[in-house]
């Protein structure tokens, strides 16, 4: 496990991994119960009927299962992963059985022009399937802080 | 409730809205514990300390709620709501006891260049707390077919 990170640790190309993380028929039922109630989620043969010819989790499910991938992993921000906002896009569905990892690479890096202790940085995140094939391509605004904004707190005090 | 709409029922600017949906503290909590485990979804007093000064929810779990809220409500996409691919920022912190509302509107349809019993529209989905603050801001490419494509089924019976 990485040590957190600071925007002073980061630089455009930089990469990061996850573990993984196991889809089965009854998480993704109960995902969509909560969540996505939509045949297609919920029900084999209602799913072989629909667009997706089979059961499929919900886009939503992946991308919290995603998250999951990212805060475990080894992409270690300091004072946490906090998205402002983000892109999104599922190229294949997720099926029962599938095993996912993440894989994640820094490509903009913005100091803050209005505030000097932070800045944003915008993480590429590809999900990626057993079969090396990507379920969902992420691309996020996330919140980074400056080392010295935490270096100014034992003054303080 | 609405019938099924079809890309010949719908227009740009054609609004829609949901349901209810409330979050509590430990809905918070569970949702953060399965899929976004940081200590400012978690644990009361560490989320005083985090930016967010206070619990809040995990923006994952604002999006899920925010599906449950548009497949429950009255946009009713024959073939169900499937996303493509979406756009999402997250302007301000979801609280324990809020509760929130999806207001969607119609921004885009384009008719698929390449299979003509289907399109894309491009739905604006803002998700409003009590306080009438968007908490969310969902633009979304949902798949969607053309009566005409159901109409020859019939035909191949």
């Amino acid at each position: 496990m990485n040590r957190s990170l600071y925007l002073e640790d980061l630089h455009v190309g930089q990469r990061f991994t996850s573990g993984l993380y196991n889809f089965d028929r009854d998480r993704i039922k109960a995902f969509a119960v909560e969540f996505d109630p939509q045949p297609f989620h919920l029900d084999e043969a209602a799913a072989q009927d629909s667009v997706f010819h089979g059961l499929a989790a919900s886009g939503w499910h992946t991308a919290a299962a995603t998250m999951r991938l990212l805060v475990t992993g080894d992409f270690r921000l300091a004072g946490g992963l906090i998205g402002l906002g983000a892109e999104i896009a599922w190229p294949e569905p997720v099926r029962p059985g599938d095993t996912l990892r993440v894989e994640s690479e820094i490509t903009e890096i913005s100091p803050s022009r209005t505030k000097p202790d932070r800045g944003v940085v915008v993480v590429r995140s590809i999900t990626i399937n057993q079969n090396e094939r990507p379920v969902q391509v992420l691309t996020a605004k996330l919140l980074v802080f400056r080392r010295a904004a935490d270096a100014t707190l034992p003054q303080l005090l």
